[in-house]
């Protein structure tokens, strides 16, 4: 799906580490939401309230999940998740465009 | 008007300057369509096919409008237009917010 239709959107930038990280959030039909980021070259953790799954559109970083001794690499789409109330860990290579779905 | 409802969000970013400015694309109702993007602190141009009305929403900077020789000097919110077909520099210090309207 390349795009959202019958949304909302939020006006303002969520913004995160000085500006290298923001999203837009986008509220669904459903219900639900989803967050359309930037992630620029940098090291970040986040938590996590509610579950994530983290589509990478594009980019190059590596992925520390909660729990995870070992890194996850990506270079180009992957998608991943984040159980809620948990911790982890971007190596962000290049310019990372993503969307975020929370359940 | 702090949000956009019944738009079409197109998922993936414009990535402009190494993803320093970035944005993503509104769809209205009417047809028409906003871009809501970041500039990250640096020294941009920028040109225009269609008129611009551009919103800033958070952020701290300066403007270089086509034709002036002045500087617009912004602090928190502000609205400038950008003639089509022009070309117009931003000397960006603060991680600065915008809506970007098109006629």
């Amino acid at each position: 799906m390349s795009q959202f239709e019958n949304v909302t959107v939020i006006k303002q930038a969520n913004v995160y580490y000085d500006g290298k990280v923001t999203s837009r959030t986008v509220l669904l039909p459903d219900g639900s939401k989803v967050t359309l980021g930037i992630m620029l070259p940098g090291s970040y953790e986040f938590g996590t309230d509610q579950h994530e799954t983290m589509e990478i559109l594009a980019g190059k970083l590596s992925v520390l999940l909660p729990g995870s001794e070992e890194w996850l690499h990506i270079d180009g789409t992957a998608t991943f998740e984040v159980p809620a109330n948990t911790r982890f860990k971007l190596e962000i290579s290049t310019v990372t465009d993503y969307c975020c779905s929370y359940s």
